[in-house]
């Protein structure tokens, strides 16, 4: 999952080649959560592995720490949902789409020696309960991946709440499928979550 | 999910009224590692909230939090067996039971404000590729909890591969669900986990 760039809110021209220090700071801070979650991360780490001081991250973010992190989740929500929409766009049928999904995560996360998992699945669980904002941005990314599924499902011909239901538990299914993937250093729940997925959703479609 | 002080591996007699250091030390690591992970869990508070001394968290665990977290998670995968076990028993109709599981965990979510999720996801994500013994548990967790599901789909006539493979996606899909659900404070995606599954399992009822 590339960093895209255009995921953080900033309305800066593209620096692809060299992004700016604000950049900088919010895809390390995507990276580093990604892997530990929001509280593992410290701040001197993350400033540290930016190439950016303190005075930059206040700069940026006034809010500190949970404000760089929220922008965090809204860059892993988008680069996500680019790998997500990749996916489901390269098969017309949104069964056989969703298992290529799988299969493209699970090769992602292969590839990653099994570090890079959901972007945002760590720092949700820390957030509930606890930090508000950062919460709302976990469940935000959720709600428009399972928009990115039920998109795909209406467009199969299947009705607008089975869409929006099964998108959900899609969007689920992945979900804990990439973790079960992650700890136990295996391709086969996430493919096995796929083929499941497809025949569910196969025995909706008209 | 109440305590029922027999997942820890102790051979002590049944004190459940007053449980020992040991066990209380067990316990409290695994509702602290349930709410924030492991990280976020500092010894110090642990101690305290546990009603014990560092020197005696040493005393029984000379791995010191690790080893503690590792008897955690098998305290917390027991406690979820419990769960999950009379959910399944609760009806002769693999489908139908695996539907009423997904009920009774959106239900003690809710009971507990959303925080009270699975007491491995958090831990086991943090666990990846940074803390072998702890990855090593709640994968064991994963597997158990997987074993108890297709049990339950052999024992409705579905033949031996395909049990094995819905199992997994059953707790992958479950333990998905429950994040959603905590993360946007809502039983509905639990509930609808319980009903897609169902409706997969069903397709594979003989």
């Amino acid at each position: 999952m590339a960093a895209t760039g255009t995921a953080t809110g900033t309305a800066e021209p593209d620096k692809r080649a060299e992004p700016g220090t604000r950049e900088r700071l919010v895809r390390t801070a995507s990276r580093l959560m990604q892997h530990g979650g929001y509280e593992s991360t410290p701040v001197k780490q993350l400033v540290r592995e930016a190439g950016a001081t303190l005075g930059s991250l206040y700069h940026f973010f006034p809010g500190g720490k949970q404000e760089l992190a929220v922008a965090a989740i809204g860059h892993g929500d988008g680069e996500f949902a680019g790998t997500l929409g990749a996916a489901l766009d390269s098969d017309p049928d949104a069964a056989r789409a969703i298992e290529a999904a799988a299969g493209v995560l699970a090769d992602a996360l292969a590839a990653s020696d099994w570090r890079d998992g959901c972007p945002v699945t760590a720092t949700a669980l820390e957030s509930v309960g606890r930090l508000p904002e950062l919460q709302e941005a976990c469940a935000r990314s959720f709600v428009n991946w399972q928009e990115l599924v039920a998109a795909k499902l209406r467009a199969s011909g299947i009705g607008e709440e089975d869409s929006r239901d099964l998108a959900v538990t899609v969007i689920a299914a992945l979900e804990g499928a990439e973790m079960t993937s992650q700890v136990t250093r295996s391709r086969t729940p996430l493919l096995l979550a796929g083929r499941h997925l497809a025949r569910l959703v196969a025995s909706y479609t008209p």
